[in-house]
């Protein structure tokens, strides 16, 4: 499956963080470069997510804002 | 300014392309990893945003997919 | 590639408007049961979408509302 | 009230699973077709949702992706 | 029709612009506190918004970030 | 930092409840105007958010709809 998200970033799964309802993900982008992502329990488990398991950070290019110093 | 959103990854400006209200900016967060934002176009004149300059690509945790092959 | 957005519909593309930089997509997934989606132009493009082609509507649940009347 | 999101769907509710401070709920917008909003808590109560009452499904047209197998 | 999106601001609408595909909204919450809104061209047509119409700013609690200097 | 969304309204920490994995601050951005926001603990903490202090709703202009009667 092709997703029209104009971010789809390779990763590997350094974390994964179960909440009641939700489940934290941290991903790797790059060495030392971490994306963090809150998905439901559910769709965790589907995607038989674990450590060290190569995945995508997909993120909408409207949902990136933009920060200078 | 500190913002609640989890992920606000140090990036450098690669492109800036103006359309007529939104500004499509693409962001290096990592050598080859490449973040793209669309803004509106005011925000990203107030930010003075150019290629080469030094920002910031901010995410919400829960604006972040993952998914595997 | 499997996501993990909850909402993955079943759809036909109806009809497909391109402006200058985004794409209206209106997806039909259900007989007259209708959801538009706006895209980048770019995405649109390299998913090839036309009206009849099958395609899926992906939405988050977070970015679900219910109303009443 | 009116709102500006482009899709109000016309739903049935088939499910309502409350979380600490989440509820799920799930609405049928054609015969096997769902979808499922995260909503807060206090929002479920406020609508009064349960099985079987009329709804709408309320999503804006920039939170829909689309994919292509 | 009531919605599950936490927050419903009372508001008059000071500017609308239009676009080529968006419409940008201006509402003011407060004397002096504006907040700006940017909707597709047919939902502000199909809402009738006009300088000095009363309306509602309506924002999903999880959309909202919060940042301290 | 200088953030791209072009909606950061000025405001006071009203209330803060901590739930398990997420956190609802209340946020006054006018005399009887509240702004509810439901950020990550963790982000919370980050932040020092306590009732009484200053504090900013940050919001995409993408992210607000508009309602009329």
């Amino acid at each position: 499956m092709q997703v029209s998200a104009r971010n789809a970033l390779k990763a590997t799964v350094k974390e994964v963080v179960e909440g009641s309802v939700n489940t934290e993900v941290t991903l790797e982008v790059a060495p030392g470069v971490e994306v963090v992502a809150i998905i439901t329990k559910s769709s965790a488990h589907k995607l038989q997510l674990e450590e060290g398991k190569q995945a995508y950070a997909i993120i909408k290019s409207s949902d990136v804002m933009v920060a200078v110093d």
